[in-house]
Formats: structure tokens, C-alpha cells, sequence
């Protein structure tokens, strides 16, 4: 049978292995960079590089950024006194597109998982603590999943346990429906929380 | 607003060009990267540019290959009486892979269309006609699709026209239900194509 050559087999290997990505779409990857010219390739392979060389996790809030700290850690017009946990990069970048939020961010770079061996060690947790002093309020913006939600809570006791009356306000983000969603489709679950989680208007 | 950094800006980018990914799949995969160990991305890389730099089309048939001419072209215990002319290298390796078919292939990297821009020129079809001296055979692999189709008709009549009495007896692989399907859930077009290759059984 005719083989592959070896140079597109071991192209296809590395797109397999992207989330999301299975064979089929990796050999499809790689066939339409090959239609691609070589100064392309080159670009792709230096923006590759580039990317772990020319990014920074900040010192504070564990953001990726160009610089340590971070822009948001160090915009004097941000509003200390609040502090949101989020789970990824990512979910800072949703946040921020809202322009809802003015304070500072902790990101915790995962959820706590045992099934997936992710103990409070392997996150961005332990020094959370020591950023709550004249913090009114902590945001818990953790997924609304089982790990999302077990790291909110271990946080909320975490915290609560260690800092007593001291400890800042902790708040979960809402949980309910989705603004365009149609009550008709929505889980029971989400549903549930939307019941909970109403308000006077 | 907080923006991404611009190597991940840049990275993203990239990934959004390739078939099938969309911005948000792009930001997916970028950051999935950026928890990857640098030696991972300079062999990424790597292998990214080695891509073109280590393989080649073969002059003869045009399908990517380590050599030229290609290992199926030199192989001499296929025969040489039968081509099979196919869109792209995938379409060649999927032919491979049912091992029924033992002649040599064309590869067209591409199929004539017209809303594309591309016509008979922009694909390797030129060449076709000075390979089909002692050809006995040619099958038409291009796929069941308008522009598939289009392309399959377009080489017959160049072959009858030019060659007249000397072409090759021009074959269009089989269409119908495939192995598996359920005849309730096949489209109209499908099952047409089904009854008119009908075979005894």
C-alpha cells in the first residue's frame, strides 16, 4: 500500500494531537498546507515559536501578557477593591468583552478534577490568598460545571476558613438563562438555578 | 478593552486561514499551545517547514511523494494498462487503502469550477493525454459532486476528440448506496444513480 511521505505523516501527527482535531481533519490540515508556498510555512513555524518566546504569565494575576505584570495589573484606573477568579485566559477575554468589569483578575489556569489528577496544588490557587488584603469582593467565575463549581466552593471555604471575619465577600457569578435562549429548550438544571437565581423587577 | 498578546494575536491568525477552523476553534488551539513545552513548538515547527522542503509531486502522475518520479510510478508490478484519474492525493490514498486497485494513477489536484475561477487549465490535466498511449482503461475517480462530475465529462470528451478511435475505454467509478447506508435516509439523487447501476445478482 502506498505509504504517506514520512515529511506530511509527521505534520499529520502534530495536528492530531490539538484538541478537536481527529485524523481526518488533520490530513486535511496538512494537505492544504501543502497547496501553501514555503515563505507561508516559515511565517506559520516563526509565529509558532514566537509564541511561547514572546508571551509572559503575570506575576499577580497569572494572565498571559507581553509584559510582568500584566496590563490590567498595572492600569491604576482598575478598581482594586474587586477580584474575579476565572478558570482560563480565555474566560478573562470573555469577561472583558462584556465591559462589565472594572477590577482585577486571578486566573487560576484549570479547575480543580480529581478524576484528571488536578488537586487545589495544580492550579493557580495558593496565592489568591495572599492578594485578598482591602479586597471587598472575590467574583468566583469558575465554569458552571461540576469542576467549576467544586473550585468555587473549595475556594469560598478556603478562604472562609482562613481569613474568618476577615475575608472579603464572596460571590458566584449568575447562573440562569442565557439572554436568546428559549425556555422551551433549556435543561431542568439550568432552569432550576434561573428559579433561584430571580430577581424583583 | 484587554487585547491578546500579539504573538498569540498573530498564531491565532494563522490557524483561522486553515480549512475548517473558525476564530474560536483558532483561540482554542493557540491556547491548548500555550500550555505546551517549548521544545514541543520548535518541533511543530520544524516539521512545518520540512513539509515542502522533503516531499515533491511526481512528474508523472503529480501525487505528493519522497521521490521523483513516485514509488506507485516505478513500481513495476502495476499495471500500466490502467489509470485512474483522481482530485487530490487524499483520493488516491483512500483508492490505496480498498487495495482492488492496481493500475497507475493522475492526480488533478483540483476539479474543474467555474465559480471558482478554475478551469482546465489550472488543473494538471494537460499532461493526462500523453499518457494515455497503450492505455487500455481510464477510470474516472473525481468525485460525485457538480464540479466532480463536470470534470469527468470534460476529460471524456477531450480523450474521444482527440484520440477518436485510439482513446481508451473511459470508466466513471460506481455510484449508489454506500456499503452500510440505510435506503430510508438516502437522498433522491443517490438512489437514482443506485437503479441505473444495477447489477444481476
Amino acid at each position: 500500500m502506498q505509504k504517506l511521505p514520512r515529511a506530511v505523516r509527521r505534520l499529520i501527527e502534530k495536528f492530531e494531537r490539538l484538541p478537536g482535531i481527529g485524523p481526518k481533519s488533520a490530513q486535511r490540515l496538512v494537505f492544504y498546507l501543502l497547496h501553501n508556498p514555503d515563505h507561508e510555512l516559515e511565517d506559520f513555524a516563526e509565529r509558532l515559536i514566537a509564541l511561547k518566546k514572546e508571551t509572559v504569565t503575570c506575576e499577580i494575576c497569572h494572565n498571559v501578557s507581553e509584559s510582568n505584570p500584566c496590563s490590567i495589573c498595572t492600569d491604576s484606573s482598575r478598581d482594586k477593591n474587586v477580584l474575579c477568579v476565572v478558570e482560563q485566559p480565555l474566560d478573562l477575554l470573555a469577561l472583558e468583552r462584556s465591559e462589565q468589569f472594572k477590577g482585577l483578575y486571578h486566573v487560576l489556569h484549570g479547575s480543580i478534577s480529581p478524576l484528571n489528577n488536578i488537586g487545589p496544588d495544580q492550579i493557580f490557587l495558593k496565592d489568591l490568598l495572599g492578594r485578598l488584603d482591602g479586597v471587598e469582593e472575590l467574583i468566583v467565575a469558575t465554569n458552571p460545571t461540576m469542576e467549576g463549581e467544586a473550585t468555587a466552593l473549595y475556594i469560598s471555604e478556603l478562604i472562609t476558613n482562613r481569613l474568618g471575619d476577615n475575608s472579603p465577600r464572596i460571590t458566584r457569578i449568575g447562573h440562569g438563562l442565557p439572554v436568546g435562549a428559549d425556555i422551551e429548550y433549556a435543561d431542568g438544571v439550568t432552569l432550576a438555578r434561573a428559579l433561584e437565581g430571580r430577581r424583583k423587577i
